[in-house]
């Protein structure tokens, strides 16, 4: 199967070869070496501050993003949160749970974030603000310059989930002055899925350590203490940790963060060039570079995902719920290259031969 | 590297095989069948009693010990814990964080369960009873009939953490009265570590109903919604739960679990009967199968464990804290065998020649 999801994507042989090989004993000073640079290597790829942390959590991007809000927020807070599709949502379902005060921001499906949206909270008296970098569910790229400018003028802290944009979009931690960068290792990592990746700042970690936790597993005072001693608190999903650290120093040899940036940009503009044949629009006005997803006129966009893997072996990412049968997505991280933009187009181009796209 | 330890254990060709795939996107129904097997395998090999339920959390055992804790028992609940150790203390962590009303029987180390302990509770108001049916820590088997009837008698709730001894001791959850057990990928399922396994009883998936969720990652509620289509709430580790899958189909095609707990069990014989030779005592009075735990004499533990895997290539599992000097275990999972077993025990016959075991 080809696979164009956002996730779990494809990997590359030297990451799949470690998944067939055993998996060690991690109690060992041979497996915090692993650790440490894979935290050494995370805070530099973020361009994190000097003194941040990062913590490595066995669960999905949702477990670090409820670790974030359990962790580094209190219900003293008073938090905006960007709410313009699913995982903003989760967003506003999780400062929901933990009794966070918050002011929502919702915008409609594919629609961005203006000054506009920002102005009227200025000076209101917020403590912080949660934004998902890029809402996976419609392709969204926010504009982090001008959500770090408020932040920055309004003394706010900035919580960024950055699950599908590490590593695909720039992100320069420190000179947004996000204070927690939020990831997951199935998306531009590249790896399985079964890792979550938290860089925090020395502001957000000062702030873990004056709070109480509230839950054993999601505890970062407990997984950054471990993570002293390269180590975590339980048994990790120490396969993945290996195939994360191969990773990490493949990319740190092919260039670093920006290259690999610059690789993920070209194959999504090259698809976008491609697919302008194609009767769809672009549901994003300001795409991430790691998923395109395009609006379909008079067919489903659910049955082109289904067709497309019962009769093409191509995985296309559909959505749920409203989205459904209107907007699809075509993932560029992983293990692709422009021929296989190419063998999706031709597939593309044969369904619409069949008046299945239309 | 030969793995003797408890987790991460060695896994078979087949299990391996898949780790090398890449990971399937998993929104399908083809995902869902493979799920759907999963849950079905599990109660049958835990013989879990008709209307029962699996949820999957991507985590490690402690993930799934807490979802137990918050979703199952309340602060309106008397538990009772059994604390025999580092597992048994991390249950009476857990009450403790989400302020569930306790009382806790704390053993010392490897000190077995009797009537005695639990006599004096009977008739004291207590709706609850949580075991790690092995403690891991120290190897040591409780008497689950005793518990069981206890628990009968009493009318209380039965949470068993079997995390390292399903499929590798006799577990019987409808015979048992069981209401909660809990296991991990890494152990007898002899899979790679991120997956968590809970199996729950009518009685207690009433329970989760009724009760509100404090955690979003950690919800059963949730997880079982999901699970009725064969889902997860969040992105799970994809590939471990195919590995899953193709290890209960095999135990399946060997015979099933009592087949499964035959071979560890006779592995767990001939280790013990060939390490007789050596100079060390079985520190459990009621030893798992998974795990024979020994007790050094003149010789420090830790050190046994350095030198076997820096200069032997054999991972044994050392012990933290206290017992970090005296006492090394040696796991039984995964893809061991007799001859194995031979090889470990040569490696001491030949550091008890050099003088480094006496």
């Amino acid at each position: 199967m080809l696979n164009f999801t956002v996730g779990p994507v494809m990997s590359d042989d030297e990451v799949r070869a470690i998944g067939a090989q055993q998996v060690p004993y991690f109690r060992t000073p041979e497996f915090s070496d692993i650790m440490f640079q894979n935290e050494q290597l995370i805070l530099q790829f973020a361009h994190a501050p000097e003194g941040s942390r990062v913590a490595f959590i066995t669960g999905s991007g949702t477990a670090s993003m409820e670790a974030t809000v359990m962790n580094v927020l209190t219900p003293r807070d008073k938090v905006i949160v960007v709410n313009g599709g699913s995982f903003g949502e989760r967003f506003v379902e999780l400062v929901n749970l933990h009794h966070i005060p918050h002011t929502e921001i919702h915008l409609d499906y594919c629609q961005p974030l203006t000054e506009a949206h920002l102005a009227p909270l200025s000076g209101q008296g917020h403590t912080a603000l949660l934004v998902n970098m890029g809402e996976t569910s419609t392709g969204v790229l926010y504009d982090m310059p001008m959500i770090s400018r408020f932040c920055r003028d309004n003394g706010l802290l900035l919580v960024v989930d950055a699950i599908s944009t590490f590593l695909a979009d720039e992100f320069d931690m420190a000179g947004l002055g996000a204070d927690v960068m939020i990831t997951g290792s199935q998306k531009a990592l590249a790896c399985p899925p079964g890792i979550s990746v938290i860089a925090l700042s020395p502001r957000a970690l000062e702030r873990v350590e004056q709070n109480q936790s509230v839950s054993m597993y999601l505890d970062l005072k407990s997984a950054l203490k471990n993570g002293e001693r390269g180590q975590t608190p339980f048994t990790p999903a120490v396969g993945t940790l290996l195939q994360i650290n191969q990773r990490l120093r493949a990319i740190e040899a092919q260039g670093g963060a920006a290259s690999e940036i610059r690789r993920i940009a070209s194959l999504a503009a090259d698809f976008r060039s491609k697919a302008s044949v194609l009767p769809f629009e672009l549901a994003s006005p300001s795409p991430q570079n790691g998923v395109t997803s395009m609006r379909t006129k008079d067919c489903s966009a659910f049955d082109i995902f289904t067709i497309l893997k019962d009769e093409y072996q191509i995985w296309i990412c559909p959505n749920g719920g409203e989205l459904r049968d209107s907007i699809f997505r075509v993932g560029h991280l992983g293990a692709l290259t422009p021929h296989d933009n190419s063998v999706l187009i031709s597939a593309m181009l044969d369904l619409q031969k069949r008046g299945i796209i239309q």
